[in-house]
């Protein structure tokens, strides 16, 4: 049976995965990135994590024909460069023939985003389609779009980005410095705002007490607990929340027209109190969904895998 | 020299063009559409035309491999059926067998606006590219999206609706129904209310003066001519329609990363005063642009026959 390799490479940690053709995952390994290296030791540590993975799966080099690398940034895909990793401080760096130097393997390279959007289309909850929109939302909201069972990289080769789309003119502030994105809206990170913001209006909800029950802490769960104990405030931090998700993935179904979408990160893991009224709030913007229907809104389901996953199989 | 024959359908009328493969028209020609007769009669009149055209142009049914359609409706490119033409009455129409009824010639269907944009790539202002989003900005905001040189139809087969994004929640109603759509800032009809909210407020502004000139008439150019003057309530206007239309379109380019943007239809006619500015508000709305670039937007230059001249190519 045919084997893949994969690299994630993340802000806190470098995974490797060995992946087998059913897209098993027979090995998987984890160290840290210390990002402040110089970007020739982060490569370098890549390099030999993925030999000690093919050796640890039992395997040698000429057992896989490439390793698939994730990285957290916008990737140029005609040149195959690193525009702009943010948590690594990388700027138009040319990865490959560094990592080459290391290790003379072809490398095939792609956006985390990307990456897992490719996972979860081959080897995840949208295996029965080829184009599909993947939202993972996070600390921000990182999309992948895949087209025809590969990676829609564009025109110019910059790949898609629709956590930037604007769904509120002159809204809130986005980490791109640009006002009213949908990751402004529909980050763990906007929701925790939008948390907050709403405790200071009803200081008798029971968002504080949830809050109080763990340290004080107030994160992308509170108001979705809250909202399941009946809390009117949590519902309506809830309600808000999907609200603006729902505007933003209606956007990019009206532009993009995919078989499915598809949402990961922290968030789907509110399960179907998240789902549920998600599915009906998306069917309600959707221009003329009601002759056309409206694709799926499926809960990813690869997880932290999903980006060694999606890197192993870039070449296939 | 191959021939190309495409009919353009539109609410008030039919038209019809032979193309060469230069691309060049060697005949053209338009008759009223009466939009209120059955289907199978502006179809009946349709397939007329295009026989008619054909002798005018000298040529016979072997000459050319089929006839291209546009429509002004929604396309399931997947069932080929027309899914709502707004202007005709039509819903889920299966024009091609009707078509064929009356005369026995291969039928290629596509929305008007597609057609528009793969004229304008094929052999209008976007030749050097294969993948550019086209927008008319008319009644509505028309749109479509060419990627590797052939119209985008999305993984379910209904097309790219770019007039539908939402770019402010909770704003303008749109014609669709829904709040915020683009359309409902870009299109003609927006820019005309939004003038006459703005001369309401500005009694002393030049738009009166204009308007009256023009027997009372408010317009796409009102504003433009305006602010030409120096006009202050002109230049708002003009400012706020470009930051719109800005927007618009850098969170298109953040998905689609296209190589090139059209612009056509009415408003497309103000020339530099729209293009000059639009252009740099696109590229201060765009993530990342100061490491990636924007692609140009572009004036397209069919006009009025962009409609036949795509169609013609639908098959090439």
């Amino acid at each position: 049976m045919k084997h893949y390799l994969g690299i994630d490479l993340g802000g806190t940690n470098i995974k490797v995965g060995v992946i087998r053709e059913d897209y098993s995952i027979v090995y998987k390994h984890s160290i840290p990135t210390h990002p402040t290296r110089p970007a020739a030791d982060i490569i370098a540590s890549m390099a030999d994590l993925g030999k000690t993975a093919l050796n640890a799966a039992g395997l040698n080099r000429n057992d896989v024909d490439y390793i698939g690398v994730c990285v957290p940034s916008s990737i140029n895909n005609n040149t195959k460069r690193v525009i702009f990793a943010n948590n690594l401080g990388w700027r138009d760096l040319d990865l490959i023939p560094l990592f080459r130097r290391e290790w003379d393997i072809p490398v095939y390279l792609a956006n985390d985003a990307d990456c897992a959007a490719l996972a979860e289309v081959r080897a995840g909850v949208a295996s029965e389609y080829t184009n599909a929109i993947m939202l993972t939302l996070g600390t921000g909201v990182g999309g992948g779009l895949i087209f025809n069972n590969q990676v829609y990289s564009g025109g110019d080769g910059f790949g898609s980005e629709p956590g930037h789309i604007v769904i509120k003119a002159g809204g809130e502030l986005c980490s791109c410095g640009a006002r009213g994105c949908f990751e402004a809206y529909a980050s763990v990170t906007a929701l925790i705002r939008d948390t907050k913001r709403v405790m200071d209006e009803y200081p008798d909800s029971v968002m504080h007490e949830i809050s109080r029950e763990n340290s004080s802490h107030v994160g992308g769960r509170t108001a979705f607990e809250a909202a399941e104990k009946g809390d009117e405030a949590g519902m309506l931090v809830v309600k808000d929340y999907i609200g603006h998700l729902a505007t933003g993935i209606a956007s990019l179904i009206i532009v993009l027209r995919p078989q499915a979408v598809i949402i990961g990160g922290g968030v789907s893991n509110a399960g179907e109190p998240l789902f549920g009224p998600l599915r009906e709030e998306v069917a309600a913007r959707v221009c003329i969904s009601g002759s056309v229907g409206i694709p799926p809104v499926l809960r990813a389901k690869l997880g932290n895998d999903a980006g060694i996953i999606g890197a192993a199989l870039l070449g296939v």
